[in-house]
């Protein structure tokens, strides 16, 4: 039996992507291994999780987008948040700088083509032989599923914003 | 607008759902909230995520089963100590002691018959009425479906196990 860093995936409708991906963090925070995360779109928000990964010494979390696409005003800085965000990312997995590397919501940024698949594959392909990749975001493209080791869909079975008058919750979603 | 207490379930066959519980676990920490956690199955595993989970202070763990039951010798003292752990889990619901209450792999139990839907569901519509539930484990029962807020089937598209000789991944899967 080898060990061999993984590519997991986490996408699909259902709530749970980058929650799953911080429990990672956590498991791995829990080993001493480092750990760098990259927000690629939600970096306008404030959340919970970022001041409990403050707590933990060995992860380092890097804000990289501005918020939702959808309401942006000007999708030519996301895109190019998106692109610097991305460059930055892939230094510290040529380098080595984190046995697990979490790319959050990077799935938009091939869904709004900011990103093609195929760069980022490239460098993934080629990185060091230890490192763990996390990838979350809705859309996966059909490349990075190919060449993924592990990929969840979350399937949204039920959501309370569905059905009741309710808001979004501290603790669950942000 | 309201706000309440949810419950959330994560099940499925795919990975994600005891790292999802986990990342809104650290969520929570980050706002402070107090959280408790029951694990009513893994007890006899050694996870990274109780190393990091032990740095942040407004979060317990209580671990309360032995490990995997397909595993076990002893199926009456696995139901013995889910029962057990389903008294103390009652107990800190009721007395209000945490604002997230995660039952980890409870969805098991219920598979296995150790416990029933009816009893826990009874105590989880009567708590008090801004603690957050989360239920964890394959399996979960039509009546915890249909009486949850938030359900998220994880479900699995690709599986490194399945093709590959590689064996399980610290940061990974534990």
């Amino acid at each position: 039996m080898k060990r061999k860093g993984l590519l997991v995936v986490f996408t699909g409708e259902g709530k749970g992507k980058t929650t799953a991906a911080l429990g990672m963090v956590l498991r791995a925070a829990g080993h001493s291994m480092d750990v760098g995360v990259f927000q690629f779109i939600k970096g306008g928000w404030k959340y919970g999780e970022l001041e409990a990964l403050r707590k933990l010494p060995t992860v380092e979390v890097f804000q990289l987008g501005k918020g939702f696409i959808k309401k942006s005003k000007d999708i030519d800085e996301d895109a190019a948040l998106v692109k610097e965000g991305w460059r930055k990312a892939k230094k510290a997995i040529q380098e080595g700088k984190y046995d697990m590397v979490v790319l959050d919501e990077i799935n938009y940024a091939f869904h709004y083509g900011f990103l093609k698949p195929e760069e980022v594959l490239e460098v993934l392909q080629q990185r060091p032989p230890l490192i763990h990749v996390i990838m979350t975001g809705r859309y996966a493209p059909v490349e990075i599923v190919e060449a993924a080791d592990l990929v969840t869909e979350m399937k949204m079975v039920k959501h309370h914003y569905r059905d009741q008058d309710v808001r979004a919750q501290k603790g669950i979603e942000f």
